[in-house]
């Protein structure tokens, strides 16, 4: 019987299987933020199991609120860099080298096509954009795979979404992931991984193939995975060079993880997004998605361009060819949050921030602050949000604040417009 | 007899003498942030008296915490905003287009020799810089002057520091006012003005004179007034320049608020600054300084260049210089906040952005934040932080931190050297 990726995956890395339906998979990384992982530094030490597997598939980062707003923020990313320090964990990303993880990791080279890879945060689905199992684990899970290098997981049932069609101009992997989600509901993958597939994935960048695999999790998907094929060794070829003779060499190695002509999938959807617009979300759920045409003259205070889901240069890009030469609405507030360090000094050179700064944004340094309402971008209680982010549960980004999930195209024609609108880079009239 | 700058502007701005000592003056400029403002504002509200004096003699501005860093935070900024679209403050600066107060105003041109100018926050004593008188208040005073464009003060009673002699190369303003405070204490001008001169001041820029004012608080002072001169004049002459036919009539004109030679001090200091070194402070005190070489490979954990003492375009350059085509230590932390979005902008377009950060600094977007321990740059209990900054009290930058105030090109050779360290560009050996 054929198998998916995710099977390929847990037949490669399993350990043991302690009863039927759950595999223990040995991990390729774990990667670490100030937020989850010091609670798991904290336990192992009490336990006087202050060690780790291998501190070089371990990856660390501040991230979430940095630099630090306060003392409590302040201690958690003292607690992570102490331990980084003191187990040698060379791959630990302070201020000024830092990002956003899901942005991160990936711009480092640090996942491949087959890895298996946790971390104690919902978002980490992103990296099977790379063709690898990855997924977010809570306390216990954490500290055992910092230890012993494991973890447990539950059979990897597997959803195959197939995406067809030509995207239009000024519709985006973002608005492909919000139809996704609107169509099979927020608990439509729930225990599931999401296999994203079809030639409308394979013609897109890495950078949006994360944006689809980042928001598998709002549809309730442990991970949400791509297939490797030669735009994932592309863009990996400057970590491997020296692994393999050439890049087919690398693609042939990655194949050995393409799921079987006869593999067995939990369920299947289909989609053709010749047809799709621009999409937004009006509730306080990621599957409550509209026409932005539908929900144009929605009052927002701020615009946030950024996240894990769309914060990277390829965002930047698009949303600063919007905005360029024009000026925000008197009404609005705008950030920009660049994703990494790498990312803005990019976005430096290419004369992005000067865009968004002569425009009125705000340019924060790297951080996932706005997005989940930690810092850089809190919104008062009644406040309405424009954003690229992934969530917009009720309260997500401040108590009593509205998020409406959007492109970054949507994001910067919002900026200027004052309210929600439509982006130019969309030229079908509806 | 003759009368000191102080005397001349409370002579042309006194409405009321209530009783001897006390003088009510009228106010050019009520100045206003997210984090005293909004107190004003509410009991005005709760008063029945929501109403200002003047609109555009008002100018408000969100600094301390932005983007705000929760739910506190971002109902002070919304406030304030509400306030200020609600009376036509038009000049109002949210984020993207704001910056620390006592950079940006009178980066904006808000400030002129001989105004009146007050605030709810301590350092609004840099404003005398342009040979204003500027000063702090309280919420009441705050109310008042909203309300009615008019604020009480106490007989000013002047100290006049004279400044001469020759600065060496490596050594500036910021170590001239430590140099100041060391002397006189932080308790030498209190309830007093400075007012700085010599031919020292003379020669300093405007950004460098912001400097000496800035700290003149942390002597005790109620304001630190420099004397406008061809320097100011030049400063300003964008926002004048259909005010005058010339800079000498400007100049005619400011010189009106000069002292008179036969003025009487309450006090006089004259200080040599030709053997001045680079200065840090040692303890929690600002008058507790010594010579940067003093405490030389003192550890670091973060080094800050920003606030309204050393965060202007001037100080970013001198900072730039030592850091250009260098890293930061491994075992530290480097922000640098430039003061304003224009500051900013210009930093990027003349390339110290690129410098910066290629060298390990993280560039937060402008805000006071780190400086007082209220965000971006808050230190963990223990950790020390080499700042530029204006107040090393016990926990300024965050509860149990310590911090060592400094220059710009001190704090920037700290940086790459991982503890206090002098710049290169201080050639004295000693």
């Amino acid at each position: 019987m054929g198998k998916t990726i995710a099977e390929k995956i847990f037949d490669d890395h399993r350990v043991d299987q302690p009863f039927d339906g759950v595999t223990v998979l040995r991990l390729d990384r774990v990667f670490c933020h100030e937020i989850t992982t010091p609670t798991a530094i904290q336990d192992l030490v009490a336990r006087g199991k202050d060690r780790v597997f291998d501190p070089d598939k371990i990856k660390a980062v501040i991230d979430h609120v940095t630099p630090a707003k306060d003392a409590k923020t302040a201690l958690q990313g003292k607690v992570l860099r102490d331990w980084a320090r003191r187990h040698k964990i060379t791959d630990f990303f302070d201020i000024g080298r830092n990002g956003v993880c899901h942005a991160l990791f990936p711009e480092k080279g640090f996942v491949r096509p087959g890895f298996v890879i946790i971390m104690g945060d919902s978002h980490t689905c992103t990296h099977g954009a790379f063709g690898a199992f990855a997924a977010g684990v809570g306390t216990t899970d954490l500290e055992v795979g910092i230890l012993k290098g494991v973890c447990a997981f539950k059979k990897p049932d597997t959803l195959k979404i197939e995406i067809f069609g030509h995207l239009q101009p000024g519709v985006f992997a973002k608005d492909v992931i919000l139809e996704v989600i609107r169509r099979i509901t927020v608990n439509g993958a729930t225990n599931q991984v999401i296999e994203f597939c079809g030639p409308v994935v394979d013609a897109m960048s890495m950078e949006s193939r994360m944006t689809l695999s980042n928001m598998a999790v709002e549809a309730g998907a442990t991970s949400g995975i791509c297939r490797p094929d030669a735009v994932t060794v592309e863009y990996l070829w400057p970590f491997i060079k020296d692994e393999y003779p050439d890049r087919d060499a690398a693609l042939a190695d990655f194949s050995r993880y393409l799921p079987d002509d006869d593999a067995v999938y939990a369920g299947q959807e289909t989609i053709d997004v010749t047809d799709l617009v621009p999409l937004t979300t009006f509730g306080y759920k990621p599957d409550q998605v509209k026409p932005v045409s539908d929900m144009a003259g929605t009052r927002v205070d701020q615009v946030y361009i950024g996240s894990c889901t769309n914060g990277r240069i390829e965002d930047l890009w698009v949303a600063a060819q919007v905005v360029k030469g024009k000026k925000i609405a008197e009404t609005i507030r705008a950030i920009v949050s660049p994703a990494t360090a790498d990312v803005f000094s990019k976005a430096m050179d290419d004369g992005l921030i000067k865009i968004f700064m002569d425009a009125g944004f705000c340019v924060t340094n790297p951080t996932c602050g706005a997005c989940l309402g930690m810092s850089n971008g809190v919104l008062a209680s009644g406040e309405v949000a424009a954003a690229t982010t992934n969530r917009n549960f009720n309260g997500r980004m401040g108590k009593g604040g509205m998020v409406h999930l959007m492109s970054p195209a949507t994001a910067a024609a919002t900026a200027l417009a004052g309210t929600i609108a439509n982006s130019p880079l969309f030229a079908q009239q509806d």
